[in-house]
């Protein structure tokens, strides 16, 4: 991780709409990066944005992507400088009197970096294990890990993060003053990501349970 | 909406990665961009992409986004003949007995469009109108509609979608026949972004409660 704790505030990266729901300090954009499942990866191909969602992780300052050598995705993002790694999560709409002053509570990060192919061995050993436990804390000590044709036909992309910025909304809505005497429901509907009882595999052998991370799975 | 259901595959909207999970049909493809309650929009700034969560509506084959004026991404939305606007459902963990056959169940959808400036006042309603149903179906009825000034300070972009396409995964890991016989937990730990118990606004109006379309609130 860089020596200091917070990225500097650039053209790229600032907050400009409700500046002061942006942060910069790692504190507050990796927890974000950490908790999401996926992160939406925006690259460009010939002038042309594209945003294609995927698994990751985070280790230290950098972003962790894998797939299938075919893919696009991983094609681009490896030779890219000027990828753009976003990382969103809901935490409720904000339903105010006023349709205008409707928003959502959210926290999102977005991450700047270049992507490089990751080559080297044990680095990829890293990224197999650090996407399995993003995924799911405890799943790389469960699981039947990866074997040399696995590992070769997986493609590794790295993108070491340069600069980034969170924004976050809390709170309930901010209605116009006038507005707090009609008589019109408002407040906020809290919304998470939330798992249901695992679904055993049909072929799952006879006497195997879920484990505790699984089946006690919250991020 | 156009006159065919389907849209043409080119190399843009293409699903070259399991292609098998790729679909081009306006009926997969639009109800995961009306379930998602945000986008990502994806667009370039001096060679450099940018990934920005949002808030839309869909109408026919159009995407519209809003917010204000000073916002950097309607402002290059709106000008811009290559957007991407990417929504994603996560609707599960897929977790295999081996680690590179883990997954996850989700459907994505990735669109492609020019944006423009919605300047004719009728259209800016609607868009106010089909967002605020959008995050919440019955809320237009609801709500404190925006006065003139209000409108005044939204700005509208409107997306029309050129090509499209759809990937969706479902159903159990599919591991290695051998891995069946491990002695490992497989199966699918479901996923859904849940609501909770509405939390009242500190200032709500005495007497006032939440209607059944907040209460009762699913996508």
């Amino acid at each position: 991780m860089s020596e200091t704790n917070t990225f500097t505030i650039n053209d790229l990266n600032r907050v400009r709409r409700l500046a002061y729901r942006g942060h910069y300090d790692r504190a507050t954009i990796y927890p974000i990066v950490d908790e999401a499942l996926i992160c939406h990866v925006g690259f460009v191909q010939d002038g042309q944005a594209i945003v294609i969602p995927t698994i990751h992780a985070r280790v230290d300052d950098t972003i962790y992507l894998h797939g299938a050598p075919a893919s696009r995705l991983l094609k681009l993002a490896a030779t890219s400088e000027k990828l753009c790694i976003t990382c969103t999560l809901l935490d409720g709409l904000v339903l105010a009197r006023s349709a205008f002053h409707s928003s959502m509570n959210y926290r999102s990060a977005v991450l700047f970096g270049s992507g490089r192919l990751v080559t080297d061995y044990d680095e990829q050993w890293l990224v197999m294990e650090a996407i399995t436990e993003h995924v799911a804390q405890g799943r790389w000590a469960d699981v039947r890990r990866a074997t040399d044709k696995e590992m070769q036909s997986t493609k590794f992309v790295a993108v070491d993060i340069e600069t980034a910025s969170a924004k976050v909304r809390t709170g309930p809505p901010g209605d116009d003053e006038e507005d707090y005497a009609l008589p019109i429901w408002a407040g906020v509907l809290p919304l998470a990501l939330t798992p249901s009882a695992p679904i055993d595999d049909p072929r799952l052998m006879t006497g195997v349970t879920a484990p505790k991370n699984v089946s006690e799975y919250r991020r």
